[in-house]
C-alpha cells in the first residue's frame, strides 16, 4: 500500500475508502509502529521503514554462508486472541516458533517480515499484533525488515485478523544440522515448553469452548488460571540457551516440537534407519494437557501426536555430553532433562 | 504441520480430524507439489521440500552481498479468482508483485516462500494455487524455497483462502538503487502493465459486481474479453527486460506501480526535492480501466491513486539513454515509451 491520500467524495462517484479501505488509518499505525521497528535494527539493518524491499548486508565474516528460511502462521490460536481480546501476544509466538524453525538446521536468526490481514483496520490492534512481532525480533536479536498489512474486505470477520511470519537465518556452511551427526545410542535432551505453544489449538478450542462450553475469562479444568491465560501462554524460543551450545559443537541434530507432537517431529530429524525411545516417566505432562486430555475423552496416543506434551524442543547430544548439556540448559534457566535415546530402527518408541 | 496419520476414534473420544483438520490432505497435495516445486531449484538450493526450514547458499561472486526481501499479499483479486473458480493465476501473481518490488532496488530474486490459508483442506484448490506459485519462481529464475499450508476452520468461508508470499533477492552494495543516482532533467521511461496487475481490486470489484451487477462470465463493458479474463490477467515481471539494464548501469531509479498509482510510488524513490512530471497524452490507459472509471463514475484523481492506469513501471534513466533503454525494452517485447521527465520540487504533476 502507498502514500496516498484519500479525499470525500461527492454525489455518486465511487472511491477506495466508500469500498472499504481506509490508507489514512494504515499510515497512522505505521507511524505508530515506527520507534519500535527501528529498536529492532542493528548494524546490517541498511534500510528504513516504509522502502519497497527490506534491505540486509549478509552478515560478515562466514566462508560459505548458507540463508535458512521459514514460513509459517499462528494458527487458530488467534481465535483465543481474539476471543480473549488480548493481541500483543500473537506476535511473540510467531517470531519464536519461526526462530526454533530455523535453528534446528544450526541457524541464528538475521531478519523477519510479517503478513497482517484483516478486513477493516483497526490501528490499536495492528498496533498490538506488530508490537508483539517487533518485541519478539528484539529478543531473538532479528531485525524487523517489513511486512505488509492487507485490508481485506469482507474476507475476515469484524474483529478477526490472520497473521503469518517469514524468517531467514544464516549458518556456516559446515554447520548446517542435517541429521548427519546422529548416531545409535545419543541421547535425547528434552526442553521444556511453556504451554501448547501455537500447535493444536483448533481441538484445544473445540474441547475448551465447544465441549466444555468455557469462556475466555474462566478457569481452566485444574490449574487455577484463566483459560485465556492458560491457551495464550508465549510459544517459547530457544535461540539463547542452544547458542552456546550450537557454538561449541554439542548438538546432533535439533527438532522443534510442534503439530505432530514427538512422533511427528523428532524422525524429520534423524537419519533414515535411526529410531528413538522416548522414556514416559521422564518428566510429566504440564496440567494443562491433562485438563484437555480429560475434558474431550482424548486418546493419549492422538494428544501425543497433536500436541508437544511439555517438550517444546529435543535435542540429540552425543551420551558423553548429556550431562553437561543438561546442566548447561538448566543454567540459562530451562528446564531441561534426559528424555531417551537413539536406537536403530524408526519412529518413535514411547517406554 | 507434520507427518502424522490420523484415525477414527471411537465412541466421544475428540480427535484432530474432527475438529476439522485434514493432515492426510495437506500431505497428499504436497506430494502432488513435489516436482513442480524440484523444478524451481538451482545450483545454490540445498534442502529438499518437507525440512523445517530451505537452506540457500548466498551466492557466489559479490564482494558485498545485500539481501532485498519483501512480504505481500494477493489482496481482494482473490474474491475474483473465488467468483471464477479458477486458482492457478494468483499465485503467478503474488511472485511477479514480489519479483517488481525488490527489483526496483536492484535485486535479483532467489528464493521465495509461500503462505496458503484456508478453512478447510481441498487438495485440488491448493494443488492449483500452489501450482501457480511455482510456475511464477520458474519464470523469475527463484527457487520456491519452502512455504505454509494452513487450515485454519471458522476463519475462511467454504471454497475462500488468502495467499500472502515471501521473497528474497541479493545485490551488491554499490549497485542498490536508492534514489541517490536520479538526477532532475533525468527521462522517464514507463513500461505497459497488463491490467490491474494485483492493487484496486476492493473498488473495482465493487464496481464490476455490486455497481454493474455482473458476473465473471459476463463481458466487460468496452473490451470484450469476460469480466474474469479482464480482472484476473496476470501481474507482470519486469525482471527479464530490466536485468540487462541494470547490469549495463542504465537505470537512476526504478518505481513499481501499485496500490497509490504513479503519485503514490514514484516519489518514494525520487530524493527530497526532486519531483515528477508526467505526460497524460504519451499514452493511453487500457479499456479496462477507463470501463472501470465509467462504470463507477469515478474521478480521474481517485483513479491515478488507485489504479496503475497502464503504467506497471518507470525507470528513471539519463536523457542521453532513454531513447535506447526504451529501444531495449521493446526488443525484450514490453511497450515502452517515454512517459515524462524529472524536475526540482515534490510529487507528480501531470500534464
Amino acid at each position: 500500500m502507498g502514500s496516498q491520500i484519500e479525499k470525500e467524495k461527492p454525489g455518486a462517484a465511487l472511491s477506495y475508502r466508500d469500498a472499504g479501505v481506509d490508507l489514512d488509518a494504515a499510515e497512522r499505525a505505521k507511524a505508530r509502529l515506527k520507534s519500535l521497528v527501528a529498536s529492532t535494527r542493528d548494524e546490517n539493518t541498511l534500510s528504513e521503514l516504509g522502502s519497497f524491499g527490506g534491505l540486509y548486508l549478509v552478515p560478515p565474516g562466514f566462508s560459505a554462508p548458507v540463508l535458512v528460511a521459514s514460513a509459517d502462521g499462528v494458527g487458530t490460536k488467534l481465535k483465543v486472541a481474539f476471543a480473549a481480546n488480548r493481541h500483543t501476544t500473537v506476535g511473540r509466538d510467531l517470531v519464536n516458533h519461526c526462530v526454533n524453525d530455523i535453528l534446528v538446521q544450526g541457524a541464528r536468526p538475521i531478519f523477519f517480515l510479517d503478513y497482517v490481514a484483516l478486513g477493516a483496520m483497526d490501528e490499536a490492534v495492528v498496533t498490538d499484533i506488530v508490537s508483539g512481532v517487533a518485541n519478539g525480533c528484539r529478543d531473538n536479536g532479528c531485525a524487523l525488515l517489513g511486512g505488509e498489512t492487507a485490508q481485506m474486505p469482507n474476507f475476515y470477520a469484524q474483529g478477526e485478523y490472520d497473521l503469518a511470519g517469514f524468517i531467514v537465518g544464516v549458518v556456516e556452511r559446515d554447520r548446517v544440522l542435517d541429521g548427519s551427526r546422529v548416531r545409535s545410542g545419543d541421547a535425547l535432551v528434552g526442553i521444556a515448553s511453556t504451554g501448547l505453544h501455537t500447535n493444536g489449538y483448533t481441538l484445544a478450542r473445540k474441547i475448551v469452548f465447544d465441549h466444555l462450553g468455557l469462556g475466555a475469562g474462566d478457569p481452566f479444568p485444574g490449574t487455577g488460571r484463566s483459560v485465556a491465560d492458560e491457551l495464550l501462554e508465549a510459544h517459547r524460543s530457544y535461540l539463547r540457551p542452544m547458542l552456546p551450545l550450537l557454538d561449541a559443537g554439542k548438538v546432533h541434530a535439533l527438532a522443534h516440537i510442534t503439530g505432530g507432537g514427538i512422533p511427528g517431529n523428532l524422525p524429520r530429524v534423524l537419519g533414515p534407519s535411526l529410531g528413538a525411545v522416548v522414556h514416559r516417566k521422564s518428566w510429566q505432562a504440564p496440567a494443562v494437557f491433562e485438563g484437555l486430555r480429560h475434558g474431550g475423552s482424548v486418546e493419549l496416543e492422538e494428544m501425543d501426536r497433536v500436541f508437544n506434551m511439555g517438550v517444546g524442543m529435543i535435542a540429540v547430544v552425543a551420551p558423553a555430553d548429556a550431562d553437561s548439556v543438561v546442566a548447561s540448559l538448566r543454567a540459562s534457566g530451562e528446564n531441561a532433562w534426559l528424555l531417551g535415546e537413539i536406537e536403530p530402527g524408526q519412529g518413535v518408541r514411547y517406554v
